[in-house]
């Protein structure tokens, strides 16, 4: 695989060309036009990110990034750290959110051990790429080394190129990882230069107070390390986590390879913030699946003018919104190579 | 069949203690408590609107009425009459929109001719029951007789006998009828007691001139014929449409057999303001499938107090917009089935 930054520079806007033919197909089918909406323009933009006017949506993947955050010992979550592994078994065995979405849209589930806290034991359907047991507690000192960053992140590129040669149509990214709202929060707070109160919610459901303790914080964690917000991995390196990087490298390396990648809640937003700062053009290659009810997540989306596919008022996490967007991406693409046009169907144009 | 007052008067609100047994069955599952948002609301309705704690959304119906309309002379449409019957022979042959949608959410479609301007050949797929070649021209004389407007209601209750009878677990409405924005637009204006311009939009696409055409014949239409806002058969007869009954008596039909019906787009809604004004208990029996960029159709979801599901800047009707929307509500059910508790799954709670 080529470096890093080789790969960031050689990503490229999506076709505009076949955007517009797509466009072409869709004016003649046998509907008012653009009576399907985003329906439509979703295919579009399939049709511009695979670069073929027949591109398919069958092959669906969500991976799930887990890794455990040093931070939770500041008690920023409602749950115990130790609950990030025992969700991944639940992952594996097929019990979670996720696994009951992803069967439904007829997606397959892969979990990614990035960093957690404890030894996993290996199974199908997990891939281990553990770069360590938990991030370091970001409120005394940096969450990870460059270097553990630039490998997270190109661990997710790697799965991209794994899912390209599988011939993967459409990836959806999912995260697992107890306490990883605040290295989220923190990681947007600097990148899109707003405070922290402006990024930081409840997670999986914290009081007032535990509210307040989290934002004081990330605060401290900011002003202890002074990331620069014009160096993401170095943002990443300070108040980060594996499975957010992880997730950004695999934004990244599917971009690279064309792939269109549907963003699910606020960890893989946040990932796709660390994505685009270090190439604006990504985001030409991703769907935000959802607006999620995690406070700060609906000012990330408008940061990277991103309109959201679903608004269940979700805020799970898991892929689990990546799960139900591709199934309505799919539903575009299906409607642009199936429904008749005029002439096809034998049905007459409008007269004025 | 019961009488059409006596099936009105027999239909209660769903079960409340059931609806608050599922809340405690979700809450028991291994995710933040609620986190899965509208999913989980879907499911405690659909135990509700059923009465078991174990409902199934898997056989899953789309039903769509097509009439015509005498008030197309008026030059109301974008497209011609003839096109309605073109569209049924393309839903039976499944190239049009909701074919490819209710394919992809595994949902069945079944064509009623309610009243098409034409002969359809009887066909597997096609129930006939046509009560007129069309209705009349509203702008000139009633669209059709009281008679007719309970004849075409009843019918719609017969289809949810039958799909009772065949077990379906949940049914989508769907609309074809050249011109049918028009009788929907006024039968919406008399019975939310709004001005016509505040329920009347492009349809299929006409441009400035014919939108004041349109509501000018609107107006007209209401004028002449002082439909009865208190008597919903009233305003059906005089400013209705085959189709549009039909569905309300589908979905009246619906709610008396306790099966959850997702309502599509303008027309759909329509008709279920005219069931909720029979009887308002009916409109916990049904789901609003999407937000339509129609102009209008927020606004009668909100005289109904209804949140819909999706808003994909949709206005295609044929039932498009609810087989998406049932897809979602399958969804929940299937969530609130099939995620482990925190038992089940071995995870631990939440400390904080």
């Amino acid at each position: 695989m080529q470096k890093l930054q080789d790969i960031l520079a050689s990503i490229k806007p999506p076709d505009n060309t076949l955007y517009n033919e797509a466009r072409n197909r869709l004016d003649k089918m046998a509907i008012p036009r653009g009576s399907l909406g985003r329906l439509e323009e979703f295919a579009q933009r399939v049709v511009a990110i695979r670069n073929t006017l027949t591109p398919e949506v069958k092959k669906k993947k969500v991976v799930v990034f887990a890794g455990d955050h040093g931070v939770v010992e500041e008690g920023v979550s409602a749950f115990p750290q130790d609950v990030t592994m025992q969700m991944v078994y639940n992952f594996i065995e097929g019990g979670a959110g996720i696994n009951v979405l992803a069967r439904h849209v007829g997606a397959e589930v892969m979990v990614v051990d990035m960093g957690v806290a404890g030894d996993l034991e290996p199974r199908e359907g997990l891939l281990i790429k553990k770069v360590a047991k938990g991030t370091k507690n970001m409120a005394k000192t940096p969450a990870m080394t460059r270097e553990d960053a630039i490998r997270a992140l190109t661990i997710g590129i790697e799965i991209a190129w794994d899912l390209n040669s599988e011939e993967v149509d459409i990836i959806g990214t999912g995260d697992m990882g107890i306490g990883n709202t605040t290295p989220s929060a923190a990681i947007s707070s600097v990148l899109t230069k707003q405070d922290p109160e402006k990024v930081t919610g409840r997670g999986t459901g914290i009081n007032d107070e535990g509210l307040k303790r989290k934002i004081a914080v990330i605060k401290k964690s900011i002003n202890l390390h002074c990331p620069d917000p014009d160096d993401p991995i170095d943002v990443l390196s300070k108040v980060g986590g594996f499975e957010i990087a992880g997730i950004a490298g695999l934004i990244i390396g599917a971009a690279f390879h064309r792939i269109p990648v549907v963003i699910d809640g606020f960890i893989s937003t946040t990932a796709a913030v660390v994505a685009v700062s270090l190439n604006p053009v990504i985001r030409e290659y991703f769907f935000a699946a959802h607006k999620s009810v995690e406070y700060g997540h609906a000012m990330l989306l408008e940061w990277m003018e991103q309109r959201p596919i679903l608004d269940l008022s979700m805020r799970l996490g898991e892929g689990t919104g990546a799960a139900l967007g591709m199934s309505l991406i799919e539903a575009g693409v299906k409607i642009m190579h199936e429904v008749l046009t005029f002439d096809e169907a034998g049905v007459r144009k409008a007269i004025r």
